[in-house]
């Protein structure tokens, strides 16, 4: 029996203020709609969707979007790629480099369970994945990363990402299966307008470098881009057979301030611990539960109240005054700036519907990374 | 056996090459110097240390702690509070509000297995504890929380704490021990003149009120305050008998600004997983395995090399050219800017004896908070 099933025996049916908090909430109505709306869009085709399990870590997400339409799920780490695994999900894409040695003996491991590819950038890798592909009797699906101008990893555009195609076809061990760009740069522009501009000249770069492999012989059999703020720019674009948008399941106030397509689903629960003064009451929820790279969360649905600052373990509250009623023991919930951040600080997240607890999810892909 | 036994056998005596990254590493000379650093301080007494889990929430190194002279363990949760007592620690405080009543009932569950005391700065949860403790038919240790001029929790010093030691003291289920109050506004000054002083203001307000209590027949056996900036000035002010110091054994970049009586002894070690340009470098630690909220990291050892941004599972580096040799599979150690929320974000430390594993330490402490 797992901690999530002794936690879901506790709790199942019980309203919020029985949780232990801080509490990682997921709105299931919203939730739902999120995947609904999602699916929707890629149910014409031919682009497919592969959410990345980063934005959630969890694989009983995963499976409900695998079951809502996705081809597979997007991951950022071989741990999470582990979770999905062992929680049933069967075409996995790990969307960055495998380096490390260690991560590389654990990554050999999934190979015989499911349809697994990895991203990859430099003929030094590759030469290291094939060798290590080789000495375990497996095969590992390359994907070639290119730099769509976000800069961070990712082989030019052209000649250079078709080179390494190149190689990546030919050695033992390896099977390269295409291409990925991400335009991380753009998914954050507030113009639409202007993101999704932007958006098709990084696909532009991608796609160009399809149609040069493919006058070379190598024909990509996936070409995998975008993010929640480009899944319909980059969805459309022709060549693009996959998008690996994460952040739209749960949501937060950053991508909320870009997209209304969806709904926040995701916020953190506080008890209220003190109210020292008519105009300050202290939560037991901060910085070790939500984060704050994209600035503070904000408060949900307790008016007079809003969010000051976080310390290690407290929230500082603004209270508008004595009339507003704030005791310890009351529950404030908080939406988080950033959700994929906020959601590896936990290890559960709790299923809510009608105001009390539906399920308990473990964040199983949660590790330190 | 635990997974931390397991990545002990499998790494003990390794160099940081065959870890998983990203990994957090503990110098074992540098942690092993602070502690005797502040332990020494401390042997002259009459003020004694409680260092603070929060900052490493690891049962370990807490042990070595209490085995270097410290008092006992301050802990911020309950569950930091759990793992120390599961690892033999046996004189607690929790120097925060317990209001939540699900760690209320786990709360209890401790009282018999360790001197427990718990923070308190409200006459409604001094009578939910109250009702809760003597219902489980055990007694609950009481620390006045005053605030000493942080204006976070905490009730006002003199004539209102004192009142509230008196409830403390009559109700059943509850012993008044005596009062704490955390300089949390005073420990992070740069000048030390400065720090000190406003440290003397904030110990006069709560020992001023130690005073007043006496006079009215409630005499405090403890009187904790004091964090790793204000040790010295709340550790010798006359009236204080115990300090919750506890980044001083990790360190960190935002308190090595502010003192340098301790050596830094965290990082994260990252693998370079790319290397696209010459002025460039991809690392495979991120936001999710380093705090920002103080500040980027900082890279340590590696000349030519500066952090320049983190993403969720990416560390950016700016290289000073091509002569720099950094190739994918090298190693990077980031020295954190703040290590509590860093700790935080890890299951287990690795502590490193002359550039290999000595052992490996769960942070057993960690939850979702």
């Amino acid at each position: 029996v797992s901690k999530a099933e002794d936690l879901r025996q506790q709790f199942a049916g019980k309203p919020r203020e029985l949780l232990p908090t801080p509490a990682l909430l997921v709105d299931e109505r919203r939730l739902m709609g999120n995947l609904q709306k999602m699916a929707a869009f890629f149910a014409a085709g031919p682009t497919r969707l592969r959410p990345h399990a980063k934005s959630h870590k969890c694989s009983t997400l995963a499976r409900l979007q695998v079951e809502a339409g996705a081809i597979g799920i997007t991951c950022a780490t071989v741990q999470e790629a582990e979770a999905m695994v062992a929680g049933g999900v069967r075409d996995i894409l790990i969307a960055n480099q495998v380096v490390n040695d260690y991560w590389l003996q654990r990554l050999l491991t999934l190979a015989g369970k499911c349809d697994l590819k990895v991203a990859a950038d430099a003929e030094k890798n590759l030469r290291q994945l094939s060798r290590a592909a080789s000495a375990a009797g497996v095969e590992l699906g390359i994907l070639v990363e290119v730099n769509v101008g976000m800069g961070r990893c990712g082989i030019d555009a052209g000649p250079p990402a078709c080179a390494l195609a190149t190689v990546a076809a030919q050695l033992p061990g390896l099977r390269w299966r295409g291409f990925m760009g991400y335009e991380g740069h753009v998914v954050g522009i507030h113009d639409r307008q202007e993101r999704f501009a932007q958006c098709r000249q990084a696909m532009t770069l991608l796609t160009q470098t399809v149609d040069l492999a493919r006058e070379q012989g190598l024909v990509a059999e996936i070409v995998s881009a975008g993010g929640t703020g480009t899944y319909e720019a980059a969805g459309r674009f022709p060549g693009v057979t996959e998008v690996q948008a994460g952040s739209y399941a749960l949501m937060d106030l950053a991508y909320r301030r870009v997209l209304t397509d969806f709904e926040c689903a995701l916020t953190v629960l506080a008890t209220v611990i003190s109210r020292p003064t008519p105009d300050r009451a202290i939560g037991d929820a901060g910085l070790k539960s939500m984060s704050t790279e994209f600035g503070l969360p904000e408060v949900a649905g307790n008016p007079g109240v809003a969010l000051r600052d976080l310390s290690e373990e407290h929230s500082i509250f603004s209270v508008a005054g004595a009339h507003v009623t704030l005791a310890p023991g009351d529950k404030v919930e908080l939406l988080p700036s950033h959700g994929c951040t906020t959601v590896a600080l936990h290890p559960y997240l709790y299923l809510m519907r009608d105001g009390r607890v539906h399920d308990v999810w473990a964040v199983d892909g949660r590790g330190g990374g």
